[in-house]
């Protein structure tokens, strides 16, 4: 399929902050967006951009390659979906271009492609690059690039990005097209964004609590399913107050202020307090950032910071 | 309003196990339900129980107490809700009562009621109580009676109900009321009950990882807000991967094995467990039974169980 026109994508860009005027334009400009490297997350995002429903697309071009998931995407969105042997084509028929190789691809790949200053964004997911490279090999200016990591339950829309906007908050179209995967929170330089990524690697950690809460259960004569029914509903139901809150600074310890205290909830989060289970958080929290900052390996003992 | 017909429901309570039947029955048979004392925890009840779409319910009466709580359920569903000043009027016009009043008061109300050991289903919310203290009071046979806890959500049809079922798995009616409000865990003796209401009574731990992982990303350099919704969507997105591996026995586990061995997921596990933070899971539950059972005040320090 060919490309639909894309004179109002730059009009879009060169926009004021004026947030009105940008919900006006998403509503009425198709993006088109194109995928370099197509992995498991650009399959996640990709799948999640055709899915929702917030901002219209138009047009999806993806790299060949990895052919599975470039094949299954185009059998899913036939409309939506073109597929391309060169990059060099991704980029020419789309404005918003998704780059998702490996870490050791990044130079390489974008010094080999041609990049349009004023049509097009560039969102770079190689966790190991930096705003300046990308800016370097890409030959575009620091307003038009972009970092991006999100969870793989973008494909639902149900999960979280972070970007890097270190030259503006709020970018237009990029900020709507990450809420509606499922959220957005913006770095705004390299250290905040590290930071970010430290919270999205507690998923190992959360699941060997629900274990820990599970085999409890299963020590004291219930089934394994049962406890496990019981555990995931019960985390699904606090989960569920947690996110009434969580757009309110304080609203984790207002739920926490809600426990009777001197009650078994209250006694609960004491005593995990004084066993260091939380210092325990801190110091895990420290390795991963050491590790994303290339300081560490993250093995321990580590100084919570 | 008077109650309606009541003879439905005695064919029910004789029924057998068959889960055919008993499917076929509720979506026939409307239930009459009523609450001797109002609190807190039986308006979150009742309000589910008005609000749910799975079981007819023809007919809701309450007790006065507390005054406030039974005008507000009755205002909002004047077609169903009776308000009573007599406890024994909620027995004689309801089939399924809920009893929640205060543990000094079981024994005494209970003992000034008059029960219809064919037609009544006695279900205790008073944690302190055991089924044969209320069989005593209530002179109910013991397939007549249940005890149950169950989480404030329940009004939205989210929470989770405990039920102890000693003489009989699945009990009619009751087992899908409590499906109805969010989900039903059946124990089958006192130690399986007590050991359920030990993982209900980790909210204020759970919140207190929440706050922690906030101000990990405080400290540094996010927003409060920003950092807090980061935290609520992600254990959001988290959750929902849980629920849905919930009635598989091993599902955590599974959700564990799909960290990449070495990486920054399955290294802030290790390091979680490596610094203790699970042991004083253990110890945290430990402690709260302990002190459900009367065995302690459940003050540290307490050897894992």
């Amino acid at each position: 399929m060919s490309p639909p026109e894309t004179e109002f994508i730059t009009l879009y860009h060169s926009s004021s902050d004026d947030s009105e005027s940008t919900s006006l334009g998403t509503s009425l400009t198709p993006q088109r967006i194109g995928f370099v490297g197509f992995g498991t997350i650009a399959s996640a995002i990709a799948t999640g951009l055709a899915t929702q429903q917030s901002v219209p697309i138009s047009y999806l071009a993806v790299s060949r390659r990895s052919e599975k998931r470039s094949s299954a995407l185009q059998k899913s969105f036939p409309d939506l979906v073109s597929i391309h042997d060169d990059n060099q084509q991704v980029v020419d028929t789309a404005d918003i271009i998704f780059l998702c190789v490996l870490p050791e691809q990044t130079s390489s790949v974008l010094q080999k492609l041609k990049f349009d200053a004023h049509r097009h964004t560039l969102v770079s997911l190689v966790s190991t690059s930096t705003i300046e490279d990308l800016c370097r090999d890409a030959q575009l200016p620091p307003e038009r690039v972009f970092k991006m990591i999100c969870l793989p339950a973008v494909a639902r829309c149900n999960g979280i990005c972070l970007l890097l906007t270190p030259t503006q908050k709020d970018p237009p179209i990029l900020t709507e097209l990450c809420e509606a995967l499922g959220g957005c929170v913006q770095a705004r330089d390299a250290q905040q964004m590290s930071a970010l990524m430290v919270t999205t690697c507690l998923m190992g950690s959360f699941y060997g609590v629900l274990r820990n809460n599970r085999e409890f259960l299963v020590r004291h004569g219930l089934d394994r399913d049962q406890a496990s029914f019981l555990v995931g509903r019960l985390y699904d139901s606090m989960v569920q107050d947690a996110v009434q809150v969580q757009k309110d600074p304080n609203g984790f310890d207002q739920l926490i202020a809600e426990q009777t205290p001197g009650g078994l909830n209250d006694q609960g989060l004491r005593n995990l307090e004084a066993l260091g289970a939380l210092d325990a958080y801190d110091q895990v929290q420290t390795a991963i950032l050491s590790r994303i900052l290339g300081e560490s390996d993250g093995s321990l003992p580590f100084e919570s910071r």
